[in-house]
């Protein structure tokens, strides 16, 4: 299996993208990781999304990307498992790599979420429809049986799940890219208009357009390409039950466990190696469940860790040093692409007021649904 | 890079399905694969799907299908190519055995589309939305186009023309799992109602559901599963223009041609090494051009040699011995799964009274909307 590195990232603004169109934003994401990598030539292409059908009536999106970045003729696919597309879509080009059928694979993710008629409704199709959305469930409603069921067993306060929203948000106000870069206080999220109790608006992720994309190459060539290649040291995925009432344990979310589990033993290293993390917090209890499940803090207490600032810079290791889901936004497909491009420039040293210190290590997990799927990368510096 | 088989495959009846699920065609599909191997444990899924979104308002397929045929937790996920996209997910998986990740990877393709609120707009989406879609052309209409270009240059008569389907459907009388399993005659082609001018509903591939499933190992563990692996000799996938006003030439599909020539290059073989094929004939203007890009024929020849029984059994090669997406139907994101499933079954001499004699070597072709995608597979039997 042949090693794959990153070797050049590109990413768009994240916010409500009006005067572009889908095709305009990948195109725009591709073509600064291209220019990142010096290359205006790629092999294959992978494009991760999740509904570019309900959200902008548009599928076939890999052939209608490879044709708008000038790369018509590449091998193309679109990979799709709902909000963990993106990091799917990374799994597949990095299998292209490491097989020895391609050498520049350029992975990107985008999603168009405001051109949708109900983004609500679209967001559902992540769950188990027949079983869920159906019966009137929405997303929120799903995370807040989850954080009700925390709350309930381990004596989380409201108060600590307020922490995961004001630290992103705090992360978040030196990225560039960010979609919401203001801080907000316990009394914003506590006031927030209620969505799902015990669920705020400030507990959960907003909609967001927004497009991501990197280069991958194999190790062995990467320094062609850059002085400072990152490598993918480990890759694991897993499903999960995709229905919320098929978890064993409402205050479990087993593939992320079990993705993590795989990608530490591919990778050879523990939770303890890890200095930074970007997690998926679509909503402030899943940081929590996450960061349990990542094995970064004990089964009860990541809210009162991250409440205490163990998840921030000082603390045991910072966890979305990009503003995360939260602030820096969600646009579904792009996210699990957006969140390996912030670990790449924080193993660069290139992320500037919000720089990691000393950052050789970085782990990125990004999920589908309410624990469906979820797919973890480990990457390393290997410079400097 | 490891080589990868074929060692078991799994198909439901193709047709209108209005008793089953989604999730129940693709577990019935997947379960005989699995039975066909002889396992009841995979590695890694791949579904292939064109729009779980729009047909059936669900999407995170992959996530939901491990779960429902008894396999949460391993990695999965969804490739998505338009009507390309069963194939496109054949190639995740390969690259995921041949890259040495796994050894089991199940990868099933599924649609159903009489679900659809709307089909004719569904399938409007894999092609360029903002320039061809939103300005009223549907499929028919664009492979309209492709027929009268070819018609007035190469001089093909709207009788060669019908030799596509008529052949197709001759084919189909012998396949348990065709839609359609029945004759027509040039009579009840040329009478059928008009669709797009000069096609007709006899043209026209169906709306059908369906599922097709195959399980792949490395070819150096294959005869655990089987005595009769299929080797995959070479993959070749390509791009070309979304929209059928970027083509250079109406009559000629570039995605087809290039990824035949990668396919043919990876396997060291030509087109006269190929006993018979399976190609997208989803109307049949596309089964004469893809002939030709395939090497099969010579650039506007096409469609008389079929007519003449070239492609037939007794002929040069045998095209669409399962009946071909017109007459055994097109659920889209099954059929590039089923195209493969079909040269299996050819190659292990399982076909039954459609066997194609002395069958060593056959291709696959798989296209999304009007030639912005193709894959080509090339399958070898090993035994015998």
């Amino acid at each position: 299996m042949r090693e794959v590195a990153i070797v050049g990232v590109g990413l768009t603004k994240f916010g409500e993208l009006w005067s572009q169109s889908l095709r305009d934003i990948f195109a725009e994401a591709a073509l600064a990781a291209m220019a990142d990598a010096k290359i205006d030539k790629i092999d294959s292409l992978y494009v991760g999304a999740m509904s570019g059908g309900l959200y902008n009536y548009q599928e076939h999106l890999a052939s209608l990307m490879a044709d708008y970045i000038g790369q018509q003729g590449v091998p193309a696919a679109r990979v799709e498992s709902a909000c963990s597309s993106g990091s799917q879509a990374v799994r597949m080009g990095y299998y292209e790599i490491a097989s020895g059928a391609s050498d520049i694979v350029l992975v990107g993710g985008v999603e168009k979420m405001w051109d949708a008629d109900d983004g609500t409704f679209v967001l559902g199709t992540a769950a188990d429809q027949e079983y869920e959305a159906y019966n009137g469930v929405t997303f929120p409603g799903l995370y807040a049986m989850m954080a009700n069921a925390y709350m309930h067993r381990y004596g989380l306060t409201r108060e600590q799940l307020a922490a995961v929203p004001i630290k992103n948000h705090k992360h978040s106000v030196h990225n560039p890219y960010a979609q919401y870069p203001f801080e907000i206080d316990l009394k914003g999220v506590l006031n927030s208009a209620p969505v799902a109790d015990p669920l705020r608006l400030m507990d959960c992720s907003p909609i967001t357009d927004g497009a991501a994309a990197i280069i991958l190459a194999p190790l062995e060539i990467a320094h062609k390409f850059t002085n400072n290649p990152i490598k993918i040291k480990g890759v694991g995925a897993a499903t999960g039950p995709i229905a919320l009432h098929d978890h064993k344990d409402l205050t479990r979310l087993d593939a992320v466990r079990l993705s993590a589990e795989r990608a530490y033993k591919a990778a050879g290293v523990t939770p303890n190696d890890i200095q930074f993390a970007e997690v998926h917090d679509c909503f402030s209890i899943a940081e929590i469940i996450v960061a349990e499940e990542l094995g970064f803090f004990e089964y009860g207490t990541a809210g009162k860790a991250i409440a205490e600032g163990q998840a921030t810079y000082g603390g045991k290791l910072v966890i979305n040093p990009s503003g995360g889901l939260k602030a820096k936004g969600h646009p579904v497909g792009a996210t699990g692409v957006a969140q390996l491009i912030e670990a790449t420039l924080q193993l660069q040293g290139r992320a500037g007021k919000r720089q990691v210190e000393n950052a050789k290590l970085g782990l990125t997990q990004n999920m589908g649904g309410s624990g469906g799927s979820s797919v973890v990368h480990i990457l390393e510096a290997i410079n400097g």
